[in-house]
This record gives C-alpha cells, structure tokens and sequence, in this order.
C-alpha cells in the first residue's frame, strides 16, 4: 500500500499550516472552476479533498521560499503534485492492485464509488495535474511539465516493480528496495521540492540542493512506512497493517531489521537537514518537515 | 466500447499514408528514448504500436499544413493524442469498465498481462502523453497543454455518463445522446484538429474552421460505431458486437433508427467538409480523411 501521512501520531509542525491552508483552498477554487460532470466531480472531491496533511505542497511552497521566491506562487506546482499523489493513492487501492477497502480511516474510493468511478476519477486527476501547471508563470511550465512527467513515470514504475517484480536479478535485495522505494513515493517528493525550487526562481546550486534534500527524505519517508507497517496497529494508522510482511513485499525492516531501517531513517534526516542548512528561515522550515516526516513512526 | 478505427472495411485514404507512417517511426523513437521498466514498457509497446490507422495524427498532421505549417512539426501532438488515445482504450477495456477481452482482434492488455499492469500502463500513457507535448516548439507549449488537458477531461466526462449515467434528467435522449458522443469520442478528435491548427501556427479564422471540421467528424465517428454495432458481425469489426444494445446504452441507431443515424452521418460529413474547403490541398486530405470515417460502416 501506498503511504500518506495522515496516520502520524507526531504533531504537525508550524511550517505545515500556512501551506496546507492555502493549499486546501487553492484546490477547492480549482474544482470549483471546472465544473466536472457532478459524479465525477463528487468522486474527485471525496478524494481529493478528504484529508491529507499535504506534505507534498508544503514541500514545494517551503522549496520556493528556499530559492528566494514566495509560497504562494508554488501553488500551481503543490496542486498538481496532489492531484498525482490522490490519483496513485486511488488506483492502487484498487482491488486488481493493493485491493484495500480503508484508506484515512474512511472507504476507499473503489468502496465508494465503484470500481470504474475510481479508475475514471483517477485517470481525471491526472490529467488534471497537468492542467494545474497552467496557472503558474508560463516560462517555468516546460520545466514543470518534465518534473511532473518524471516524477509521475518513476512513481509508475516502482509501483510496476513492487506489485509485478521483473526487476533486473543481479541486484541484491537491498539495492531492489532502495530502487523501488526512491521510485515509488521519493521521486514524487523529489518533484515537489525541484518544482518549488523552479518556481521560486532558484539557482542550480539552489535547486541542486532541494533535490538532494527531497531524495533523502522520500526515501526516508517510505522506510519510515515500512517500519510502521511493522510495528502498529490498525487504529493507530487508519488503514491495514502488516500487510506488506503478508504480501511477501520487500521491506527495510524485512532486508535491515527494524534496527538497521531505523538507523537508515536517521541517516537519512541528517543528510535532509544538512542539505538546506544554508537556506536560513525557510532551510528550518524544510528542516522541521523533515523532522516531522522522521518522526512519524516513533 | 469506445471505438478506435482499425475495423474499417474502406480503403485507407492516401492522406492517411504519410502521417501514419511518421507517426509509428515517432512513437517507435519515442519510447526507445525513455528506457522505461521493461514490463512497463513491453505492455506500453503492445498498446500503442498494435495496430490502429493513427487518424488522430493524420488528422492533426493535415490540420497543421492547412494552418500553414509541416506536418512533421505536428508530430508531438499527434503523439500525445495517440498516447491518450491509447490510454483510453486500455482503461475502458477494464473487466471494471466495459470488461472486453479482445481489441483490434487481439487480447486486450489485461488479458495478455494482468488488470494491474494495464491500470498502470495506461496511467504512464497518460502521464507520457504530456511529456510528448515538450518536443513541440515552447511557445505553444501553453496551448497545447490547454487542448490537451480538455479533450482528456472531456473523454472522461462521457465515459462516466455513458458508462455510470447521472446526467442532467431533463434532456432528452437525443440531446443527452449527443452530449455524450460529442465528449466521448469527439473530443479527443476536435482536439486533434485544433492542436494541429496551433502547431501550423494558424489564424483565429482557421483554427475556428479546423474546429467545426473537428467537431462534425467526432460526432459523425462515434455515429458510425453505433451503426457498425448493429450491423456488423465479429469478423468484420475484430471486437465484440451488439454489445451497446445489449447493455442497454443509448445508441444513436436506438435512439432514432438506422436511417435517421446515416442521414445524420451524411450531414455531419457534409458541414465537415464544408468547413475546410477553402483549404486547398490540405483542405482536400481531411476532406478525404472525413469521407474515410463516413465510409467505414458502409
């Protein structure tokens, strides 16, 4: 199953609230400028808008910041990063695909809606994230369009080699995982920190910087789910655990031990913070993310 | 079903040569540059390379020299129609959607490789269909992104009200018919035409015509596979028939007879070909690409 970070027992940090608020809005307004087919705009809005800490927008909006720009202008690109991520989150919970019925402690979209509202609405939102890079400034749109292409196929592509194996068998399992994982739910992540850094007019060392910051905390991010998934209960992250260990999935904590995944996740933090050192208030806003995002599972 | 074009009995036009042939060379190039996961991209391949006459492209191709550009230089958008086109197909053909098990005669991709990779196929189709747009010249990267995302959204749309109905209840079948066919498959063709117009860098008075041009042989397309629902058999269309019938859809042949679906076929040719008279030889290609698709049920 795919991870989204509203099973955290942390408390949301500072640096979440403005983006998630501007966010939350931002994409209510672009719903309601579309006037979708009311079906499809009602299965839309159930997943679009049902929750979600929006990690990924904040990500972007603190990556601007970072890059001298400001939040707001980054909205463009955390709106279609959500639009992707709500989209994968609905077509994996397919039953042909993770087949799972909860999802933020709620149905499932499938569950909902039925099977084809939930292949349609999918296949809209992604669409519709292309649309969203439309809204910002037109000289960034063919390096927005190329991150979000990017991060969307590599996210595809782990999830082809998580669910249906096929990958090349001369990799160890742990350099499989790192692969899948990175893929999966990183470049997704890695997208909405470049996109924020092009948006907020960054440099290349700048944006250099936010990919090696974003790389680092995707990859944390799914070891962090691993280690969840090991070790938590179903009322605790509003959806099913331990499933991941049942499915004969590779794991950090399966390949490291719980141990081993936890000093990876604490590495990994490290190098994040280390990164955006240099970038002063908004650098310690990234910072707190990462924290946030570290501490998930403790 | 949505219809794709490969049941034609009607010799294939002369317009039709160059384009297709450009077009499969393209998407051939296309996806040898990505280097996709390699089941990902073999379900890709047998999609997208399997066939299919590559309308859209002829389409958007001659639309673009009316327009007073090349042909070549509408290559990206014919690409990206393709992918989308092709995407469409493999989603719709979903046991979850319209659970057909053959498509251009052969298996279709969920039967030959499993309804998660063909979810996850079309999903990078999509994905990759705007990808495609990035070789175009940048300056019409903004309004091709526009079509595109429309024409996508509308396809959408009438699939969902084709397939899950929910439309306003104050239509009547005709208007409710037209509605959907205009969505379904008119769409993507009308977008074909306008996106091969911006690409030829036309006038405002000639994206107009392209797009009424555009519009009637959308419309005219889907009345077709209506009527070659009802009258063909298996061999001849390589895909199950008498299906819409039999699930009780609205069908144009349904809704106002056989012949009143030709006269409408006869007229709907004819606006279209009006539209792009003035034209020249280019006028003339879609003109004969737009006496093509009337004929295909003939």
């Amino acid at each position: 199953m795919r991870p989204d970070t509203d099973t955290s027992q942390a408390a949301v940090p500072e640096a979440m609230r403005e983006p998630a608020a501007a966010i939350n809005a931002y994409l209510v307004r672009l719903l309601d400028g579309l006037r979708l087919e009311s079906g499809l705009d009602d299965a839309i809005r159930y997943s679009l808008l049902g929750g979600g800490k929006r990690v990924r927008p904040a990500l972007a909006w603190w990556s601007g910041v970072a890059a001298g720009g400001t939040g707001q202008a980054t909205l463009p690109a955390g709106a279609a990063i959500e639009l992707v991520h709500a989209f994968s989150l609905v077509h994996d919970d397919l039953p042909a695909m993770d087949d799972d019925d909860l999802r933020r402690g709620r149905p499932t979209l499938h569950i909902r809606s039925g099977e084809a509202m939930a292949i349609l609405a999918g296949d809209a939102m992604l669409a519709l994230a292309f649309g969203a890079l439309r809204a910002a400034a037109s000289e960034h749109l063919g390096a927005l369009t190329d991150e979000l292409v990017r991060g969307t196929n590599a996210m595809i592509s782990g999830q082809v080699c998580d669910t249906l194996g096929g990958m090349d068998e001369s990799l160890t399992d742990a350099q499989r995982l790192e692969l899948i994982h990175r893929n999966k739910t990183g470049a997704l992540i890695r997208a909405a920190c470049r996109m924020g850094g092009v948006l907020g007019g960054g440099n290349a060392g700048a944006i250099e910087r936010l990919t090696t910051f974003g790389e680092a905390i995707g990859l944390m991010f799914q070891i962090v789910d691993d280690l969840l998934d090991v070790e938590s209960c179903e009322v605790k992250t509003g959806k099913r655990t331990g499933k991941d260990a049942g499915a004969g999935k590779l794991t950090y904590p399966g390949v490291m031990g719980v141990a081993g995944a936890k000093g990876e996740v604490a590495r990994l933090g490290a190098e994040a913070r280390r990164a955006v050192e240099g970038f002063g208030r908004p650098g310690e806003a990234l910072s707190d993310l990462a924290r946030f995002l570290e501490r998930r599972g403790a």
